[in-house]
């Protein structure tokens, strides 16, 4: 049983993350720490555990980690990067689900996150945890940096296409689609249900935190530092869910069957990534609570590419890929712990 | 026209207060206040009134009320009263839609909102805003109380019957249902869309503020202080609409019949209240935007009467029954500024 | 493993009951059926399956469910009843989630349902599956009844009061609210998105067909005919859940804590049912997926006490409540292949 | 007064027809027809009617038809085109809001449509009702074809851009977002609330009805055959709203300062345009039920220009525009019956 802790359940992210936790096989959890709601139950905060054996909220202290080996960090960015180097030193491992560790260049991390960084010696030494790309680095990590929701949906949608180098890489577009839930559970007017509901938005179109990482990993891909996207986020009137529509241009010698082929080949081994047929459409309730991403590649007309791809933002896009990054890093089969069907309706 | 102002422009209440005002034709808006958006257009707060002549928010000061005749208060509870006394005393009547003088029994009031009143003196002068019960009174009043969202519904459900004395008035229970905009415009937890769609609940079971509000009008409509009533608030994965859904005891003598032509009789004048048949059943869409109630009255068994009601929280639950008080107090038309059709879908 | 059919695979209730049977340890699913999509891909119909090895729709016949140990039926009303004799005979076992065995009395059910029974002979030998009042039973049965949504979630509620004969029985009043799933995966202009959602109304007032079925239920707790319930189901703007507010009419003796106490003692030993203290509120997220039931019991004044409890009516209401029946029946722990916990958001 | 009927009347964007056409200081209701509706009351259809003077449905004939100065058509696509014909040779107007004289190319209007044509001869002489760039044709138009609610969207976003010439034709991109009342009101699996709430998915991407309509107006304003556009429609749980998300490829030497002169000047006498400052985002709320048309142009990178527009596709998208239409016709001020403000929430 691999002993962990979770620094910050009472999100979003948080709660997914001990809900799949609870019902992994190989999971012991020692901690889940709450420095608002030290004390208090779990099944208090969140009746939906009710029917589980209960758990209490500590404050975040490393004693009260000592006795994990993998502590999950599901906190505001810039939390996870004060208490990392302690828990390393100690010997316990981390996957941090904000984003202190998913910008290898400190500088760029600081110019979007509006901070200075805690510890950057030890950027060089941490995994972006997208599995798809990263599998081996992962399995050896003391430290993996979780992936954004959106650059898991966009790397997953566009990595076959500049692996293979089939794409401008300059023209790039994502227009992507969120439910709610990735704004977090605090107290807001702006994702109220009054204000989201029967609403439809774009936002961030100046500049959004999950761009420089999705262009990092983009960049690391396709081998080539000339990559341009233009990133346009929009609200959608739900709770979960990302969809990424993706638009590239292509030379006219490339047919629909070889972008199949592609994709087909390169997800072949990978369990959480599905194709549809060409004239499918990928729809997010059917990732809802997995940790699934579909994917659609279409060919559009002569130079254009589109690709279509969902993800639940707290699973694939948080909780259920920072699973997967622990099943990795424990020598688990990757989908221990994550082989459930997404309700419907 | 009618010069008025508007304090508290912000809010869900007020900005409905404003659309409607704007367009009203008799109205001439002289003031809009906010203590925190004083300076700003209305139209940059709220893109809704970008195709309408621009308003900016004044502080909420005597002066930038002073040329008004009547001054609106869509404030939170506890803020009219501090202002109440020097409008009236310089001869400007005042609506507030909010609870400062609803409840006629001071002790009372300040026991259900935890607070002093400012200006009990002046309780015996406040009218209570509902026209269906007080529209002689509305007549001449100087400063009407505008009835809550809940007491509006339920009241207009329930007074033929108790004013005919038909009913047990020791048993009546009231269901309700509301959308969340009746929790108003304040950055809370849980009224965030993540908390608020796709789930249901009950809520304050063990007493909420317009328990009280509801039991003075049925004591008040029934001539008698044995009024018992249970009082269940629901909450619904919505924005806008109440539903109230009344069970009162009955003496088996009485038949369908007579009470379709009970509920007929009493409203026959009144234009904001609408009988469906029998077999229908109101629903709340169907008054979303307008200040419209419609209710049907159904005999379910021997002793059982059942009263569904639905209005808007909004309108006839606050705003529009506001406008619909003025234009009672300036001796225009009812529905002048209020014949609108609710939108399908 | 116990080898299951299912029949009608593709309605809302049939696609929940393979999901849970599909990830049951000790189920294998040796044929789905459907007249009209026979010969499809489970995945391709539902996109959710997608990562799990795929099952092909089959027609219904007796050949296609021959190697099947138990056959569910998910079917619409007057399916059932027309394959059952042949199943039983061939030593299947049956769980039908549609209604035609649920109520014991032959003409009550043509009454309600509109057609003549096409077995009435197995009515006596049909066990109601409420494991609740009914497990032993239920474990020796070969034809189960599994119990509509509304009748779950009303009986667990009332059960406790009834069986101590602590209230009036005359004068229950059932206030239900459902989400639109309950109303089936058909094409119908009342249920599409744009007439549900950011709605709320009454509906069947005048007779509902689970208020026989109810009121079966109660009279068999309570021991006495003497049963009168006034029922109203409502349609809430959202996929999944039923709430029910029940009212019921006690002697002044009866404390909270008495009421409490009755509660607990009764529901000690049910895995699914569970007790909020009295100053909570069951909510409809916390069971959405879950086969639980969480209840709140509240005396809210001198002679009225006010019962609330929710259900996920696709699960404890239907395909959950079916499994639960399947493990009673076969001596597995009721909670296998159940154990999950409800997503939040 | 002008005397109008409606053909079809029981869809979303009939019903919303009658309401803004109810309204309208200048329009008489002659007439409302629905085949299958013939006889009953609108308010007993539509219970949103209830507060006004009553209408009753008659069957769709050409003497239901013959008092009438002009008729609309809120019908399927296919059916205007049987009666047009007859009705302008009684010298009655016509407004089509169906899809037949949209395409001037009878031979891609009959691809796309799938069915002959029955008055080609009247293609030439029927307007395409987008006002701000047809408002003379309009003036003394006969037959109008009012556009498509995509359409309207898209080509709203783009005319200023290309019209000056400022843009790539052959690499333009419509990322387009709808609610469900644009998929009408008919009995379909796909739009239940069952399948649209809390799911997002893109449809239709091989090809859109919409996409020649939208193409024909492009090559009109930008003078060009040279227009390519890759057109992708996604599906929002929500019931009313479109936003497109246009994408288009620009010189260096535009600097965002041009692009605001521009729509500015282009959109200046337009009172159904609205513009936002460059760091804002236009929202579909913001003209729920309104006629407005908000757009947002932003220079997102050196090369690339993003335009945001919202419309309510059953407004400014279907009826309102139809009004518009007709106010011009008949020399009324555009806004005449169309000054509303939306809803919020």
């Amino acid at each position: 049983m691999i002993k962990v802790g979770i620094v910050g359940g009472t999100g979003y992210t948080g709660i997914e993350l001990i809900r799949l936790l609870m019902l992994h096989p190989e999971v012991e959890i020692k901690a889940i720490t709450s420095r608002t709601e030290a004390g208090k139950k779990l099944s208090q905060l969140v009746p939906n555990f009710i029917p589980q054996e209960d758990l209490i909220f500590s404050p975040p202290t490393l004693d009260n980690l000592a006795a994990c080996d993998l502590v999950f960090f599901a906190t505001p960015n810039g939390t996870a990067m004060q208490m990392v180097p302690d828990l390393l030193a100690a010997g316990i491992k981390v996957i941090d689900l904000a984003a202190d560790f998913r910008i290898q260049d400190q500088a760029l991390w600081e110019h979007w996150y509006q901070q200075d960084h805690a510890c950057p010696e030890l950027l060089p030494a941490a995994v972006y945890g997208l599995p798809e790309i990263n599998r081996e680095l992962i399995r050896n990590a003391q430290l993996v940096a979780n992936p954004g929701c959106y650059p898991t949906a966009v790397a997953l949608a566009l990595i076959p296409l500049l692996e293979q180098g089939l794409i401008a890489t300059d023209t790039l577009i994502a227009d992507v689609k969120s439910g709610v839930s990735g704004a977090g559970r605090a107290a807001n007017i702006a994702t109220l249900h009054a204000e989201v509901s029967e609403n439809f938005k774009a936002y961030a179109s100046a500049g959004h935190r999950h761009q420089p990482e999705i262009e990092q990993t983009l960049r690391q891909v396709a081998q080539t530092d000339a990559v341009q996207l233009t990133f346009i986020p929009h609200l959608v009137p739900m709770n979960r869910g990302i969809h990424a529509t993706c638009y590239a241009r292509v030379g006219s010698a490339l047919q629909q069957q070889d972008l199949t082929s592609i994709y087909q080949q390169r997800y072949l081994d990978e369990q959480f990534v599905s194709l549809l047929a060409q004239d499918q459409h990928p729809e997010t309730r059917a990732v809802r609570g997995s940790n699934q991403c579909i994917i659609a590649v279409k060919r559009i007309s002569e130079q254009q590419v589109v690709v279509l791809s969902v993800i639940d933002n707290l699973v694939k896009g948080a909780a259920g890929q920072a699973v997967q990054n622990m099943n990795i890093m424990y020598g688990l089969p990757e989908v221990s712990g994550l082989d459930t069907i997404a309700l419907l309706p």
